[in-house]
């Protein structure tokens, strides 16, 4: 086809434009007659579910992999092709999760908080990750650039996912039906995972049960696949090690949250792939997939509309 | 030679008697008649001088890498044979670097503080580590495990060293004179070398001034490579990043140091490489070299007392 009509709403970019310029598109600022449609805006489902009405886009690019609320507000209609990010922000979420794990190991949580020398010695608290276990539930984007960086390090890993399709590198992937009978082998407990309706509440009070008193959770996906009142009852019997959460749920984590004083509890404020990380990685699908859809190829980062990711 | 009768003082555990036995030697009680001696106690050089004035042992192997103190209390002599565990606490001391330099980028030492919920947006402060450039000085057991670590998640490695001599894995090694050209180019300059009279102030303020005022330092190694002072005031001016400490100059740190109290250093109390991480690579060594002193073959982790490690 000709350079396809590419929208960027509601706010456009320079860099956005010229993405789609270098993919062969031509940016146009009216997304009724748009070939295609950038949307940029995580947090307004409902505005793009009005402008698609009027809009003749057979193809909607997402800026951001969880992409739950648009599913469930509607607005994802299989009459279109959808891609979004995944995949493409992992790299950046699984070094937030190491950094998450060594903290943790490393006991900066208490360390970070002194003001006071305390001499180490015999059973001191710190660990190495060389030798410990990692559960990682989902083997998507973030699973997958998880293995290489955290393998270096001598940890072993063991994927979860809905198929058992190996994740690549791991020492074992399993089906996600057989997470309470692995979850007890792990030291980490690290969510990766899309949130839908049927990843909900995932790691419940049965599935932290089976935990080892010493074990992290580590969660760099969606709060809502943890129950967190169960989350908050196990950290306060210390019946897991901790809990260290770039997402919670509710988000933002209300002011006076228990989770805010547990001191086996570390939180960053959703920060694993900010959107500084997030622009050059965002630019650079765009370019592609603009490519891609000049040309008549397949998409990356194609939404499965009936899956909800 | 037949078992050689190996002392281990000044106390003696189960683990050690077992690697001396599974070595091939014979432990005995009595350092007088002694063919060797593993020394276990890292803050008395002064004991171990005495003991020695009494024993034929032609062969002492100390419990850790910094044997400056013991050098510098002359009882280092070079008519024995002398062995430290240089190259074997590599491992542990690299991963804390990585934990400490995770932990800056990712803004851990303001997060882990926090009990409200930041919203990050453009603007946040955390970076990814991918494409930053790691300045490493010194190349023995610490900067040889740090390499296959960070290189998997994109950090750029420049080692330096006295000699030159390439740091397998890294970018580019550079010989140490070059360190005030090179130093302004890393966006972390990690401290792990030998604490000797050449390298003690290695980072002075000389040496502050050529950083980056985005820059961390991270040092694992000894708190006598840096200038504190030099260093407080770099970090009250804001003209580097940060620091995140491992060792410190004076150590223990005491209380009321100003290095407490400001908001770009992360300390910790000296567990880079704590006796529970310490014992299973002491054992290792303690077996092999006891196998290696019986067979008459060389030793690993041989000091050289002229160059002080």
């Amino acid at each position: 086809m000709s350079a396809p009509r590419i929208a960027i709403a509601p706010a456009t970019t320079d860099e956005l434009q010229a993405a789609v310029r270098a993919g062969g598109g031509e940016p146009v600022d009216d997304a009724t007659d748009a070939d295609g449609l950038v949307w940029v805006n995580p947090r307004d489902p409902q505005g793009l579910g009005d402008l698609l009405k009027a809009s003749r886009a057979t193809w909607v690019q997402l800026p951001f992999a969880g992409i739950e609320a648009f599913i469930a507000a509607g607005v994802v209609d299989p009459a279109r092709t959808w891609t979004c990010t995944k995949g493409v922000y992992g790299p950046a979420c699984a070094e937030h999760a190491l950094a998450l794990m060594l903290a943790a190991a490393r006991r900066l949580h208490e360390h970070i908080k002194a003001s006071s020398w305390r001499q180490g010695g015999f059973g001191s608290p710190e660990r190495r990750l060389d030798g410990t276990t990692a559960l990682v539930i989902g083997t998507g984007g973030i699973g997958k650039a998880f293995v290489p960086m955290a393998r270096p390090l001598g940890i072993r890993i063991v994927g979860l996912n809905r198929s058992g399709t190996p994740l690549e590198g791991a020492d074992r992937t399993v089906k996600a039906d057989r997470l309470h009978d692995e979850i007890g082998d792990a030291d980490w407990v690290v969510i990766a995972a899309a949130s839908t309706p049927e990843t909900r509440h995932m790691i419940d009070a049965r599935a932290l049960e089976h935990m080892r008193d010493t074990a992290w959770i580590v969660n760099v996906a969606r709060g809502e696949l943890m129950d967190t009142d169960a989350l908050v009852a196990a950290l306060e019997a210390r019946s897991i090690g901790g809990a260290a959460l770039d997402v919670t749920d509710p988000e933002p984590l209300p002011d006076g949250h228990p989770l805010w004083t547990l001191d086996n509890v570390i939180i960053t404020p959703h920060v694993a792939n900010t959107w500084d990380m997030a622009v050059p990685e965002l630019v650079g699908i765009v370019e592609r997939n603009v490519a891609h859809f000049a040309a008549g190829d397949g998409l990356e980062g194609l939404v499965d509309p009936a899956a909800g990711y």
